[in-house]
């Protein structure tokens, strides 16, 4: 019987608890006094929780930091419901993934229903496909309700905010105000009937297609709604459809549906969302091909029937489009929510607004920039990939880590790199939408209608924006693309091949120190730090080797900015022999003891990446996982230079 | 612009949350007055609180069940710290798994250090090999903090139990009065100084190697103390040992150490585990085979040494197994814990005690029924399976699920399961401790030595045992071994072969409903209920076939069980031609629709279990995941006649 004699230290609570992301380093030191903050975020839905989720893990307090709210609680039914692969790899990396991926409804694959031949089938199942083709650590969507999404960032939230969501109240307007300089941003909320004036550095538009932040500050959103009206309903079917648990797009001679799996729900039912046309919803002719705008039909007449839309005209078309199938609400209760729509796109003309200094000081992410129709799932991706994209730039700005205090450059990138990506997913929506409200013909003549082959290529080509894993951002301050000599062969960079602006895929590695099979992603947890990802050459048991220089050299590196600011992952691939620490670089254990890894044994990462054994290369990677630049193992100080523009040197 | 017009269903709360364990049916109706329990639980470390939280989560509310604890809080250092594989993937069937294996540290490999011939090296590397060698879920370990376990189960069980634990609470005495037959069992408890008297049908007693519990029920603890002294130690090491993030067994001339890595802390240091053999502790000759007991050198002698033990003792022991290398607190602080132990094993005669009607009324769980040295990382994985034995046996018994409410048997079971279990580990501990603390002889004759081969094999041999996955229960109501015609070909159990006693293995398959590639342990959540795995032969689509025949069967004996308390999964092999599910019989959708797949895509699931795809088979999964009968397709009956022996007819 082993009888303990135990000697503990003081207190380690630390030892039980969920880790924390460690907060920014900060140069600057002013900390607001009450009812000035550092940044105001107006709406907490999933744009605006993942913008003061992350700024509050950065390191912001309750002090520096206030997101408001008109609603009283999280989303209870309804609105979106999808997560793209991208973004299960964002909520991976803030350690939020676990519960959407075991308890979320992961959709696999996509199955065509189009018009049959033979008129008794009516309709019939012409193929099946993956529902997602690019490469991606989670090869498919997650389906789940947006308030469990919201919970789930809240609840991590309420770790490091006190006070989380200020709820119950509404920003009445918002205006710039540089009478004080240093907290220019005025806005004016409502807290149960209760007015006051709050004063902040930066305020943050989350307030959604009706914003009230885009209005007040004048910014544009442009677009056209067309006439196409359309039924989305959730809830829990009885239907002897077989591909009710596939996302599906039907085409039927009467309509069309796009079938949602969704999760399973406490009562041991899983929740379908159906996407379904409404009738009256006639296609000019000259608006079947993606490509050639929206017509424009009567679009007053188009609001006045969506109008009145019931949830008897949904119930009526989808069993019309499923027929000879049957499908209905599997009891009464059984219909969580329904709406009815009106196919449109719109965008803002610019994300932000400056001072007189040319300071960003108001900024708008998600809805309040860009709405667009929902089958495509790509709403809350794109709002919570706007924060995802904004927060660190603006956290590195508000803790002086940036060059020059008085220059917010880095937030210029925020409206040209999530502008781009708000027109693509724009072009992209018109294009799916309308081919989706159009008819597949296997009727006579084909007049009016589209072929299979033209929509599921539209489904497939789309696919690597919609996942979200073909986002690629423009050349800009953070995204170097000019390379003397570029180390990286290959061009397909949605594969994985390396490109500055596209974000780093994860390939899966063993580590030295200890064996483990690791996801590399897991190094590039969201934490607000850059990192030097290091793939050596063969030569790195060569001690005068190019390998050695440029990992002596990255120690340089790492030392001229802030403490903690800058990791380093190293990868070497196959060597002439095994080796022990003694062996290699002591930079490494220094600086890469627990991120150093085989990058052949188990996928093949050089090859993925487009890295010839032989020379190596070097990148560095933003805090948001996508790629700042690229350099030669040589050129070293291609990568100081990158980070120099970027980061205040010590 | 999407415009929404939404209608939302009264309160969809349930929507937002974690989902919740479905509680088990229940036949019976007493809830018990104030101060009387169904069951009462004594302790809440790793045991207890794996105990309380399955039955909160099978359904016993607060009413029904208190655990107490002695302590203020759970556990702040030291003690236990390794998770093994079977260990994982109970906690993933609970939904448990996720901060462990994120936040953990994985420990995949094992490295051997043994003296060197060099006489410059001291010591060398002999060999590295995988930490685990058992086919599992997740093939490793993980060592991560007791408490930080402890703090796991508890924030889950605040979602199932209002009161959690009540602590500051200890046990004086616990004895059985049949006065009140249907409370047969009395303890009585203090909290901070108040004693009161609480009565419950069941205790069960989870209060560690100095059990109330036990001394009270008057039950024995057996085994021998040896006279091995070892020390341990957390802490942050500064040091170039190359090994120090793997598990190392160091056989070094001037003694033994085992290195066992840790998770990451708050500081973004990593824990390490040291266990250190301390001097003096002298092995005679005839105590270096595993299997020759232990030699009983005088034992007062070995626990003064212990009570001398200090950190310097530790630390000094390990400089001088480590030399060359340097190894030492990295700062000031960096120390933990550290305590001094002395090796023995010990099991107690029975895990429970009846009353006067045979009825089972106090049982012990964990550590209270088995002690034994932490160096193979055992003890909270026995002690968590103790509980995760017992759970739902005490479940079904009290909510009147067994088809005899005065006949307990089913609570034998426990004894004789885990009894085995605690045996099979104290003859594993005695040989590999007793090996341990012995030298590997690379000094001259070899006398008293052990060869390297001799311990790594007593290391590779153990490891089925010592990863949980080979534990194999024997014959009892449970476990019914008996097979007129047994269709499975195969006896490497280990290796996924189905066998009655051994849990199922996971494999990888693919669902025909929606294509998702699924783990199927996924489908065995650990919620009580019994599984039908039902493989079908290659004649699924032939409606009269076999496996129609079977399935058809089956649906009768769902049937005949309370509403929701036996679950379906099919997996079919490769068949002739594709199908929808019109083309299989209907039972499949009726009650498989979610769980059925192919098994042949992805993993080789019929090669893997040993069935044989023109044949099919059939077993019966307990709810702990292990199974209970096998049964060829055409011997349904077998199925229903296990189950009725286990549970009540409708």
């Amino acid at each position: 019987m082993p009888v303990f004699t135990e000697h503990a230290a003081s207190s380690r609570d630390l030892r039980v608890l969920p880790s924390f992301a460690p907060p920014l380093p900060r140069l600057t030191s002013t900390i607001p006094q009450a009812e000035k903050y550092e940044v105001v975020i107006v709406g907490a839905g999933p744009a605006g929780l993942m913008m003061e989720l992350l700024l509050a893990r950065y390191g912001l307090s309750d002090d520096s930091l206030l997101c408001i709210d008109a609603k009283s609680t999280t989303l209870k039914s309804g609105q979106a419901d999808g997560l793209q692969p991208r973004t299960l790899e964002t909520l991976k990396s803030l350690g939020l993934a676990d519960e959407i991926l075991t308890e979320g409804c992961q959709m696999w694959q996509v199955a065509f229903w189009n018009p049959s031949e033979d008129k008794e089938k009516i309709i019939e199942r012409t193929s099946i496909i993956p529902d997602v083709a690019a490469p991606s650590r989670y090869p498919h969507e997650v389906t789940i309700h947006q308030g469990r999404i919201e919970r789930i960032l809240e609840t991590d939230l309420l770790r490091y905010s006190k006070r989380g969501v200020q709820r119950n109240t509404k920003l009445l307007n918002v205006r710039i105000d540089e009478e004080d300089a240093e907290y220019p941003v005025v806005a004016e909320i409502e807290t149960n009937g209760q007015t006051r004036i709050v004063r902040s550095k930066f305020l943050v538009g989350a307030d959604g297609a009706h914003s009230v932040v885009r209005r007040s500050m004048g910014l544009k959103l442009e677009g056209e709604s067309s006439d196409h009206i359309w039924g989305v309903v959730d809830l829990v079917v009885d239907t002897d459809f077989p591909d009710i648990r596939r996302r599906c797009a039907i085409h039927s001679p009467a309509g069309s549906v796009m079938v949602i799996p969704r999760e399973r729900i406490a009562t041991g039912d899983y929740l379908t969302r159906l996407y379904v046309q409404v009738p009256g919803d006639v296609i000019p002719s000259d608006d079947q091909k993606p490509d050639n705008g929206t017509g424009t039909p009567p679009v007053a007449d188009a609001r006045a029937r969506r109008s009145q839309v019931t949830e008897k005209t949904i119930f009526d078309n989808a069993a019309a489009a499923f027929a000879p199938y049957y499908i209905r609400p599997k009891s009464d209760g059984a219909v969580d929510w329904w709406a009815a729509y009106q196919i449109g796109q719109r965008v803002t003309d610019n994300f932000s607004v400056k001072d007189s200094h040319g300071i960003n000081r108001v900024l708008i992410v998600g809805d309040a920039c860009h709405t667009h129709s929902p089958k495509a799932g790509q709403g809350m991706n794109v709002s919570m990939m706007d924060s995802y994209n904004l927060a660190w730039k603006l956290a590195y700005f508000i803790n002086g880590l940036t060059p020059n205090i008085s220059n917010s450059d880095i937030l210029d990138t925020y409206h040209k790199e999530r502008h781009t990506i708000a027109q693509q997913l724009i072009e992209f929506d018109k294009a799916f939408s309308s081919m989706f409200s159009g008819k597949i013909g296997a009727t006579e003549g084909g007049v009016g209608s589209l072929t299979h082959e033209e929509f599921r290529e539209v489904f497939s080509r789309g696919n690597g924006f919609t996942s979200g894993c073909g986002v690629e951002y423009p050349e800009n301050m953070t995204v170097d693309r000019f390379a003397e000599e570029n180390p990286i062969c290959g061009t397909d960079y949605l594969s994985g091949i390396l490109h500055p602006g596209r974000r780093l895929l994860n390939v899966r590695l063993i580590r030295h120190a200890d064996g483990y099979r690791r996801d590399l992603q897991d190094d590039f947890a969201s934490t607000g730090r850059f990192r030097i990802l290091c793939l050596t050459s063969s030569d790195l048991l060569d001690p005068t080797g190019i390998s050695a220089q440029a990992l002596n050299a990255l120690s340089h590196t790492i030392a001229r900015f802030p403490r903690s600011l800058l990791e380093q992952v190293v990868v070497h691939p196959r060597l002439s022999r095994e080796f022990m620490w003694g062996d290699i670089p002591r930079a490494v254990k220094e600086h890469s003891e627990m991120s150093f890894y085989s990058g052949y044994e188990l996928d093949d990462v050089y090859g993925t990446y487009g890295v010839d054994p032989e020379k190596g290369a070097l990148a560095i990677v933003r805090p948001d996982g996508y790629i700042g630049v690229i350099a030669s193992l040589s050129h070293v100080s291609r990568a100081d230079r990158y980070l120099e523009t970027l980061i205040r040197t010590i």
